[in-house]
């Protein structure tokens, strides 16, 4: 088997066998098949794409390309969830305490963030003593003893991925839906869980802008999923505007903590109910969604969910103090309101420009080796269709860096779009592939 | 500018500006960019294409990206011929003495070959002593004095088509025209030469199968040179069968002496008329074709063709003597017949397969490290559209070693088709762009 002739056949739109897909990424992992070879596949793939018995090839050959997690001394269905990712996405924080505490085993790999706010572990690092930094042994156990775990990913978990995507990211051939899908799915086949749960966002603020391109998402990593054997259903919810209200590390976990303990903003918690019930259904621990719902309801009223989120930062060596007395977590020095210039209602929030506020206030990495502010952000007061009057709060602005604010308000007013008009919050569950 | 905004721009369907390409042959070229990034943009330009302007551009940075020959020393119009190869193609080897005994002036780089015959050079060296590794004062002193020299490519000509064509032929982005054709005349313009008469082959034994495509390519590359000032013309000849009747070194040295005395195939010599008529007239040494063919008609039966390169051979330290007697060229110790199983009519030569027969035998280079046997090869004696009876003589096969000579009569027998029906021998000439 030659790559000159794998590259040659897609270049002319034939179909790449199993055998052909898993010669090319074992090659390109070990370092016999040169870059420049692979991304001029790359890019006919961009152009002739692949179907999806060669997407799920792909996926499989990535998967298995370095470590495969065994999690089955962990008894029970385990329930993974991932977020394609948008700005104020907090959704694990709570989320993954309300499932754990409904007796759906969490055993979730997760990252540092590289954008605009940082990664669930950086966010869940505002709790003082926090590590994810644990090994598989104590993983394993602490999700036997107390359900829920969050380690950070140690494992060499699907090493061609992260070197294709590399050499993607450099040669303009990221856009290609086969190849997005496989490129979150090996990671989540490696990761071990026996069903997946995602979150594909759409709007101004995620990877996918239109609801179209979403869709596509979706369906392409929920096919991906099922052919390989894990039950896989996706929630395609919007990015449009941020996320509940609270955008930047701390301040995320705050409103977490505070949905939690049923004050959260009602987007969020909505959310969380649509995924939740969804990882109770796979983890077979609900019939249907009304007691699905039911049960999630009943973890955050009786304190149970607040209670496992607790448990989960003891368990790995965080002060759980924060979870019942959120002014603990870290707090910027200044806090001010921005205000409407005009009335009107909120017709528009650039979303991503939100995003690139908190990470000018120093919430987020510009390059990998960046210092992460935790406690700075901002938490938005008006949001899409709301009404405000001139002089009124948009949002409030932490920070500690008043050259910096200075530059995130800027952004800021570029953001929202004020019109005389009334205009509809966007709905926040646009489809469930299930 | 980034490359990589270069590629997606071009992945895109747009138009490179001329600077964007010199940018990225620049780098390319000083290796400031990587290999991954530009087969990635070469396959989008598979996908994409280039447009006149830009495939100029292309070219004239990749003639740029090393030396460009000065040839001022030289007085008159210097007329460069290039051919895109073919088997039993030794047009240069009787072209170049008669256009420059007509008082054109020859000053040619030339290659050596890769397949199934050799390069001219190669087929030169059939002259004992001769030599193209000459300087470029020699070159052109000798230019000067008796109006023709070919000398071995030592100058850094076009190193950036260089590079580029290695990568392109292990990316599978050979197959462009706009890329094949910049590739051939950044070299041509790199070259020096004023005016530039191209011979574009087509056909089964040609790199351009079928006419459309050759006609495209010389169109393209006649565009190109007319756009960087040179004057441009192209002749598309036929390639369906070999040229002439000798496929070898010394064989084709031989032919090439019979034409110049005279007594060489009709095709061979009518494709020397028509390439050297349009030669003579690039040159302004005739008004027309009728006067540049009566010249150069002249120049061979006065033998002032014959003697010009019993001169050019002896100005390159060679001994001219096999010029006047071709028995002294090397020659092979066997010579057999290849006789016809059937009566009938040669339909059809496969042609590149009558090339494989020559480097079976071994008068071409497998490897760049091969050794060549310049006395092996074939001389046909039925060409298409030819009767011959079953017993009569297809070919004659010069060979010294037995065993190759086996693989090779069976290569060769899969070549030929012979019908009962007539058939027309392919026109010659399909086209003159001038």
């Amino acid at each position: 088997m030659r790559m000159y002739d794998i590259i040659m056949k897609k270049r002319n739109g034939e179909k790449l066998t199993p055998e052909e897909i898993g010669f090319f990424i074992t090659g390109y992992t070990r370092g016999d098949i040169p870059d420049y070879q692979v991304s001029a596949l790359m890019m006919a793939v961009y152009f002739q794409g692949m179907d999806e018995e060669e997407t799920l090839a792909l996926t499989m050959a990535m998967a298995h390309s370095g470590d495969m997690l065994d999690l089955s001394a962990i008894g029970g269905i385990k329930v993974d969830k991932h977020s394609t990712g948008g700005v104020g996405d907090k959704t694990s924080l709570a989320l993954a305490p309300m499932v754990a505490a409904c007796g759906v085993k969490i055993a979730k790999m997760s990252g540092r963030g590289l954008g605009h706010t940082g990664g669930t572990i950086d966010k869940l690092e505002s709790f003082a003593g926090f590590s994810t930094a644990i090994s598989l042994d104590h993983f394993i156990r602490q999700v036997n003893e107390i359900g829920i775990s969050i380690m950070g990913q140690t494992a060499d978990l699907a090493p061609a991925d992260k070197k294709l995507y590399a050499l993607r990211d450099v040669t303009a051939t990221v856009d290609n839906m086969s190849l997005i899908a496989s490129s979150i799915m090996s990671k989540k086949l490696a990761a071990g869980a026996d069903a997946i749960v995602l979150d594909v966002k759409t709007g101004s603020g995620a990877f996918m802008k239109t609801l179209e391109d979403s869709l596509a998402l979706a369906r392409e990593m929920v096919r991906i999923g099922n052919g390989a054997g894990r039950r896989t259903m996706a929630v395609v919810s919007d990015m449009d505007q941020p996320l509940g209200r609270a955008v930047g590390n701390a301040l995320e976990v705050k409103e977490a903590i505070d949905t939690l303990g049923g004050q959260g903003p009602e987007d969020f918690m909505e959310l969380c109910m649509t995924l939740g019930s969804r990882m109770l259904m796979a983890g077979g621990r609900a019939e249907d969604e009304k007691e699905a719902r039911d049960m999630l309801r009943q973890a955050v009223d009786s304190g149970a969910a607040l209670d496992k989120l607790a448990d989960f930062v003891r368990a790995q060596g965080g002060d759980p103090a924060a979870v019942y007395d959120p002014d603990l977590l870290p707090a910027a020095t200044h806090v001010e309101p921005i205000l409407a210039c005009t009335d009107g209602y909120i017709r528009r929030i650039q979303c991503d420009e939100i995003g690139v506020c908190s990470l000018l206030l120093g919430g987020g990495r510009e390059t990998k080796d960046s210092q992460i502010d935790l406690s700075v952000g901002l938490v938005l007061a008006a949001k899409v269709g709301d009404y405000v009057k001139a002089g009124q709060p948009l949002a409030y602005m932490h920070y500690n860096d008043p050259a910096r604010a200075e530059a995130a308000l800027e952004r800021f007013h570029r953001a929202y779009t004020l019109d005389r008009e009334p205009t509809c919050a966007p709905p926040l569950i646009h489809q469930i592939l299930e």
